[in-house]
């Protein structure tokens, strides 16, 4: 089985997928992905994370400028070939073995498989800019100025990529508030869909 | 504990909800709603019916016209005036008794109340469209063209009268594609939900 969550940032998704691989067994794939993304492919791991999902250029492309305006000489990795390079990571990681990936689009690139789930998580406002503002040392109104900062340029990688819409319920087989059971709360409701899931399957 | 569930045209959310309140033992309120404000409030049934929430003049109201416009001497009823009277019938049924409640965005109409859990079911294009044709006995193609307007209708309605937006993951405290589980793993599921809740909550 493949897991997948897309999450609001703050939303403790990122723990949640982290705690959730360990109680299955599953690899966990986020940031990691990157590195391993780098040297399959043989390129510097630093010019994957100057193209990471939440950089500035791939921000300010959402605007829908020309492509061409934000390549610089000092990046020479292109957002496009990055999601590629990414992908096919992500495509043969899960060849291999169970895995949960976090962001990346990973739903969407592990569409065609029939033995994945999606999750998208969410949490409060209030619990979100907490999170937040306790991570990054700030205060909470700077926390909520991230917040939404972050969540727009995941939107707009999401959309850009894939054919659905970021944060939509319609998008992923399940979302789920974890301000409601907290994290650990929120991890056993996965493993209950997955375990409801696979016994459906046989 | 009170349930709302919003949902997809023909995500199987109706009848996902119907099959929750009789295993919790819940009361069950949709279209039987409408008809109960009516007699609480004195009024005709049939007026309700009128300014439903997918009836003609709120749809056309969702493209901002003037209100004016759209209200005819055969309809009594605002739906404004329509959705107050509904709304204090909700708030007065869940003081009584736990229930489910059917889309009238009862989850924001609960809002301030902290037993109450909002659930919104979607499912595949191609469930949705198989069982609005079976439902309304119509081609699948007339059957997609029915799904993208009622949709299109419950999104007018619920972001006009909440502050929120139908369909975002971040609207619901879970949403669940139900072409996963079928309807009985999918009611399953939100079960599992409650039962943690109230375990949670003590």
């Amino acid at each position: 089985m493949q897991i997948t969550i897309g999450r609001e940032i703050g939303s403790g998704g990122r723990e949640i997928g982290k705690k959730l691989s360990e109680k299955l067994g599953y690899a966990y794939f986020d940031n990691n992905l990157l590195t391993l993304a780098a040297k399959e492919s043989g390129l510097c791991p630093e010019e994957f994370i100057k193209a990471d999902e939440s950089n500035e250029m791939l921000s300010r492309r959402s605007l829908s400028l020309p492509f061409s305006a934000y390549m610089s000489s000092e990046t020479l990795l292109s957002p496009e070939k990055l999601f590629q390079i990414q992908s096919e990571v992500i495509l043969n990681l899960a060849k291999k073995k169970s895995c949960v990936f976090i962001g990346r689009c990973a739903d969407y690139v592990l569409r065609e498989r029939q033995d994945c789930l999606s999750v998208f998580i969410t949490a409060s406002e209030l619990d979100c800019i907490k999170r937040i503002a306790k991570r990054q040392k700030i205060s909470l109104k700077q926390a909520d100025e991230v917040r939404h900062k972050i969540n727009k340029r995941r939107a707009a990688y999401y959309n850009f990529y894939t054919e659905k819409k970021w944060g939509d319920a319609d998008s992923y087989d399940m979302s789920i508030n974890s301000s409601l059971l907290g994290i650990d709360g929120t991890v056993d409701m996965i493993v209950e869909l997955i375990e409801k899931v696979e016994h459906k399957q046989g």
